[in-house]
Parts: structure tokens; sequence; C-alpha cells
């Protein structure tokens, strides 16, 4: 067991649409001194652009749809203007990125969403993550950076959860290495009042999870997140980190205990 | 001088701009059985979308400027749209293909055009193309397929000419490989008889190019082609086809001479 390690750190619409906090992560994402890779939500970008294109959102049962049009945008703005924007500033940087979607080197396959009831459109659940040819690109000295943007390897791209992304990334390359996966979203970690952005949980072990989900710690609108990482961690994950992006340069080269680390 | 053989295709908007001609393109680029890169331009479809966002395009002496809205739609549609589409239908029909702007890898780096009285905005002039990473992904099996975006390294992407672009990367390539750069356009090859479209010649020495450029059989139109494909050969590319796509299959998979083969 002695795998290198590696950071595969996710960041959502709270750092992707603001250019300063963005710059601040991107710069602290370089002082990362393991292997690593990064995962990109997309933001509100993409339905600005939507609006400015006059296309209207389509939903059904509450839930969006992407149509053909609105694979469209998203394909120009996680791909394009997002993606590409994020590597020119890393390598800037020194960070030696690529920016990938799933349908490059055929590296994320997944199928149309399958609903018994609602046609979700463009939309990707993933079949399988090649994680060895991350591994050839991490090895040639290239650092991923990926997009939320999968492929059904019949022609189509799929848009695609940024989570389950980097849940499945994650799992898939905790085969060739010690994977610390860091989970970054709006609050500092897992919180035991909601009110209260300092009342994060520093660790838990997830055979503690069933507890908080219990008692109500764990509300709703985060069960899904803890969920993601509680199978993270079961499928080889060795550890998982949610916090704050801003609080990733304490916790990664300071080593300063910040957001909630989750093991086994 | 035992290098292994590449295939290097520059498609321009003819292709990219007709779904099945692009489809059949792809189709006949999956054939080609040596190493081999593509490089794409960007078409009608950016104007279009500039159009639909409301953006004028900035003219200056008659010459297009990429502002910053103008970059911003640039990337979406080559790095996004076009390059990943293009990279989802290759990966269904079997070649390993990977989507690349100049950005990724630091493969192609540029300067901001310099120019003493027009300021073209973030078109980029390319300083240099690092073909070891080039290489570095052949050898692991990708088909790499860059659009026409590069970067200055500063953080800023550059919107740079397809033609250029192709032409650099055959002649780093040529270091490492015997390369056959293939630049198709909307004719048959260099014609004699600019309204015959058979009269394409099918084999010409750069040595002979001066004395059809003096006689005017190469017109103005075409000069800068001829430049560009004269300055690859002489800096080491094996040598340039000029053709339509439509004929990719049978010069590159059936021997058939079509085209103008341009050689040392």
């Amino acid at each position: 067991m002695n795998k290198p390690k590696l950071t595969l750190i996710k960041i959502g619409g709270n750092i992707v649409d603001d250019d300063k906090a963005l710059q601040r992560f991107l710069s602290d994402f370089n002082e990362i001194s393991t292997a690593k890779v990064l995962v990109h939500g997309g933001g509100k970008i993409a339905t600005e652009l939507s609006k400015e294109m006059g296309i209207t959102p389509q939903m059904i049962d509450g839930r969006r749809i992407t149509d053909a049009k609105t694979l469209r945008v998203v394909t120009m703005v996680y791909a394009g203007l997002i993606n590409k924007n994020i590597v020119a500033n890393l390598q800037a940087l020194g960070t030696n990125a690529i920016g990938l979607s799933g349908a490059d080197g055929n590296i994320i396959k997944s199928h149309k969403r399958n609903h018994p009831t609602i046609d979700f459109g463009f939309v990707g659940d993933i079949d399988v993550v090649d994680g060895g040819k991350i591994k050839s690109l991490l090895q040639a000295g290239f650092t991923p950076v990926f997009c939320a943007l999968t492929h059904d390897n019949q022609g189509s791209l799929l848009n695609t959860n940024a989570d389950t992304i980097a849940s499945e990334l994650a799992i898939v390359l905790s085969e060739y290495y010690q994977v610390e996966f860091v989970y970054c979203f709006e609050k500092k970690g897992l919180l035991t009042d909601i009110n209260d952005d300092n009342s994060f949980i520093p660790k838990i072990k997830i055979g503690e999870i069933q507890t908080l989900k219990d008692d109500g710690t764990i509300s709703a609108g985060m069960l899904p997140k803890v969920d993601n990482i509680s199978n993270a961690i079961q499928r080889g994950v060795y550890q998982v980190r949610l916090c704050h992006a801003e609080d990733i340069r304490a916790i990664l080269t300071e080593n300063v205990s910040l957001g909630t680390l989750f093991t086994a």
C-alpha cells in the first residue's frame, strides 16, 4: 500500500461564478505539491447565456431538462469558456493543466438518463471511468481539469453532475493513488448548526453518519453530498474533506484543520 | 531517418459548417492508419452566435478585431461546441481523440499581435509549439484535435489562425515524425484555371512555385496558403497535400492521386 498521493478537488458555482474567488482558488490549487486533478461545475453562466440566446429553460416536474439547445450552451460554456479559462490561468501560474470533458480520451462514458416518467434529455449517468488514461496523463506531467460533460460513446455529449464526476474519478483513481478528495461547497463543512458556519464537525467516520441522519443534524439538502462522500469512501477513496474553497490553502499547504474530514 | 509516419490534417469552415461533410470527413479520418493529428478552423458558427448575442463585429481597416466579447464567443464555439463534438464523434468511430487548445499543456504559446497601426485585440501570433508534449500524447495513444485558440501563458486565450497552427504543428512534429501535412480547402488543389476544379496540378516542387507566381497561375487569394506550405516544407515537413476534404479517403486510404502534392 505505498501508493503516491493524489489530491482531487471539486469546485462549484460559488467559485466558478466569482472571478476573484476563482483566481484565489487557482493560486491555492497551484501550490498543491501532490499529483492533482480538478473538477469544476458549471455555475450560472450557462443559464445567463441561455437567456441571452432566448432559450427558455425546459422544466418537467420542477426538474431542469437538457434539451438539444441547452446541451449546445452547456458544451460551449463548460468545455469552452470556463474550462479553457481555468486552464489558461493555471498555465500562467505554472500548473501544466489540460482541460478535458469525459469524451476526451473516452475517459468518462455515460448513458442518457433512463427515468420511468421524466425524459431529462441529454443528461448522463456514468457507466465507466478510464482511470488508466488519467494516470497516463498524470504520468506525462499533465494536471487534468474536468468539466461537467461526459459522452455516450455514440457521438453524443451528455450534461453530467460535477459532484458525481468528481466522486467517480476519486474512486477509480484510488486504484493507483492514495486519493484525498476535497469537496468544496458554499459552507465550511458539515455543520451541526446550519446558521453557524463555524459549527463544522472536524472529523467523522462514515459509520457515524447514520446517527447524524437520524437526529436531523444532516439536513435534507446535505443528504446527496453526504451519500456521495460515503459512497466514495466505501469504494476505496482514502479520505474526503468537505470544506469551503477559501480554506483550501490553509488545509492543504499549511496543514490547518478546517472543514469536515470523512474517513472509513 | 527512420521516423514513423504522421498525418496532420487541417479542415476549415466548409467542412466544420456542414454536418454531413463533417461526418463524412471524420469517418475518413478514422480510417487513417498512421499516427494522426487534426486541426479545425472555426467556421461561421461563431459569427452567427455573436449576432444572436447582439455583438457587433469590430472592424478596423476592413480587418476583423477580436475584442473581449468576441474572444468569449470564439472560446465557447471553437474549444467547446465544435471541438468537443468532433471529439465525441471520433470516439464513436473508434479514434481515441483528445480535444485541445494551445493553452492545454501549454502546447502552443503565442503573443498578442503587435501591429503598428491596428490593434487586433485578442489575436495570437505563435511563438513556440511544444512538440514533445504532443508526442507524449500520441505515444500514450491519443489523437490530438486542435481548435484555433492559443494562449499567452499569462492567463489570456488568443484567437489564432488555424492554417498557421496546422503548419507550425507540422513543422515541430517533423522532428519526431515523417509528417504528411494535408491541407484541406474548398478547391481540389492548386488550379491552373480557377474556373476548372479539375485543373489541379498533381505535383509541384517548392522550387517551381516562383514561376507560377510570376506567370499569375497562383492568384493573390492563394498566395498566403502557398507561402504557408512552402514555409512548412523548407522547415522540414516531408510533404504537403493541398486538396478538398472529400478526396481524403481516396488519397490516404485508396492511394489515388488527387489534390496537389508539394515536396522539397
